[in-house]
């Protein structure tokens, strides 16, 4: 079990980050729409809004142009704020990348000209998958000059969907974590089954290029985040002079990011100093056994207890029964902040006046 | 005259680059399209097209998107070929930043939400510069984490009228230099004097707020280059972790820079280790003395002769001659690669090799 640091509160962690940075992919992919998916935003048809959102709350605490909040009346807050109260407590630079956003937030970020994600139902999902990568590539070989260490999240609502449909392509059978408490996995599988059959897709053809399970099953935030990992990693390559010789990534959520290794790993990729950060909610959920999965794919999995059982806050406390659990880099930020000596009572209390903050916005609207 | 580092050739600098990164903010002015302005493009149609066909020379030796070369037939090339050689060499880490582009290159870049600028002859140029600055402030506070070096530079055909523009709304009158070896000043004067009358902007309200200056007889590359540096320098009052304390910031160009200098002095800004660099072309125009321009706006400005005169191909020659003369932050990288230790003929050998690439592009179209 080497490949585990068992669960276990962010400031035990014994790893080093040297002058980190957080990247947070913002995607879309219409399969959220399909009824019943996803619990990423406030309804199904409000879906559409939830990475432009979580980018306003994480840049100003409130939504901006997202016409409602991320996140189901009176449920679990979105985990935009957890990554507000990690950026601010870390002070950790941090960018924002457009990989195939339907509506564009009022945050600036980087943008990739990908375009947002078809339904996987057709097995036609996302269109050059290779260009996205490669301008994602672009990038990350410049991120890997200035950091030695990037820290990688997302936010697509109905991205666990997707990441099954790209497991099952390359014939893994995990399961996948939701966003819901009652994870709809039957519906999920079905979604995967018409993805898969309408694609043709091959296990075989998959395994050989990655890139063509994304495009038959997958969504642009997939190639964006392998994309720019395999330009931080060519940036060492390059014989930067910054003085960087090696990088930690570390990619910052559960079964998504499960699927964004996977594909790297099919794609040939140095997987050396990449690991996956999640949170123990994604890690206890039983549709999935993201133990089983990282130590099958080799993947070293750091897994954070935020501690919300303790929060005064009953929308926080919600988290330890399963609703929301992970997403916008959350579980990744966590750790990253243990690790540069931020306590967790001094976390959740951040995270908790954020939260606060933030309800404050949906009362004024 | 202290603030005059007087021209030499870049590798007999004294100063340090910490950690220096690059970036390149890319906008249209429909100024541009008003004849005989801009040297810019092949023709005064294809002027629109120049910034983003000079990303794509920068990041991949030849334009993709664009329909034709960022330069005139048979004449100098774009400074693009510069910047791209003294990027190679130093492997500076760079980004670019989409301040208002008509075209978007096949180049990522981080989007700032700006449109256009319009032609300044109507007075109404730039729509909220306020929103453009503080989104390039985000970014550039982010930025500042990350380097403690920062160096601007921008594309953007029409820029040296909308400079002109600026200046004489804050009550200077320095002139501007040109992408023409014959400066159409009359010309960009006539528009100036066009523009203000029509928006009745005063010297008085320019200075007490620039941003109007901007708005009214401006571009949007303005408020982006003056936003970023606000946030660079608002990322060392926030304590930032890195170990940066401190920035040089190094605006990247001639009188269109001065300009931008000119407007951040009056938004209040603390221009202390602010500084322009740009070629000796620019310097030694007869439309315009930097030299009493910089001294007048108190600004440092080191001067670099790129050794043009010794090439061996007739294109790098006619800058000799006035022609093109800077741009893409042409001078500032070639000050920075001299201040980084590359010896101005390796500079110059390289800058000739990525001509000879890019003039392989133009033939094999």
């Amino acid at each position: 079990m080497s490949h585990l640091n068992r669960i276990r509160s962010a400031e035990t962690a014994k790893n080093h980050l040297s002058n980190p940075i957080f990247l947070c992919v913002l995607s879309n992919t219409d399969t959220c729409q399909i009824p019943g998916i996803s619990a990423a935003g406030a309804t199904t048809e409000l879906n559409d809004y939830t990475p432009a959102a979580d980018a306003e709350i994480v840049e100003y605490g409130c939504p901006r142009s997202a016409p409602e909040m991320p996140m189901k009346e009176g449920g679990a807050p979105t985990p935009a704020v957890i990554t507000r109260a990690a950026l601010q407590l870390t002070r950790m630079p941090y960018l924002f990348i457009n990989a195939g956003l339907r509506f564009v937030p009022e945050v600036p970020a980087i943008d990739l000209g990908a375009k947002p994600g078809r339904d996987i139902r057709q097995g036609n999902a996302v269109s050059r998958p290779d260009v996205i990568y490669a301008n994602a590539c672009r990038i990350g070989s410049q991120i890997g000059k200035l950091s030695g260490s990037v820290i990688i999240g997302e936010s697509i609502p109905g991205g666990t969907t997707t990441a099954l449909g790209v497991l099952t392509a390359l014939g893994y059978n995990y399961g996948v974590s939701s966003s819901f408490s009652a994870n709809p996995l039957e519906i999920k599988r079905d979604v995967v089954r018409q993805g898969i059959n309408a694609s043709v897709i091959t296990i075989s053809d998959a395994r050989d290029d990655p890139m063509q399970a994304i495009a038959a099953v997958g969504d642009p935030m997939m190639p964006a985040v392998a994309g720019m990992v395999a330009g931080i990693i060519s940036s060492v390559d390059a014989g930067s002079d910054t003085g960087t010789q090696d990088h930690d990534i570390i990619l910052a959520g559960g079964t998504q990011m499960a699927a964004v290794y996977a594909i790297m790993k099919h794609l040939g990729m140095d997987m050396g100093r990449i690991s996956i950060a999640t949170t123990k909610y994604v890690y206890h959920d039983r549709s999935v056994d993201l133990d089983v999965a990282t130590q099958d794919l080799g993947c070293h999995i750091n897994v954070v207890d935020p501690g919300f059982a303790d929060s005064r806050l009953s929308g926080l406390r919600k988290y330890d029964a399963g609703e929301v659990k992970e997403g916008v880099g959350a579980g990744g930020m966590m750790y990253a902040a243990g690790i540069l000596g931020i306590d967790r009572k001094t976390l959740l209390g951040k995270i908790e006046a954020v939260y606060a903050e933030l309800l404050t916005c949906v009362n004024s609207e």
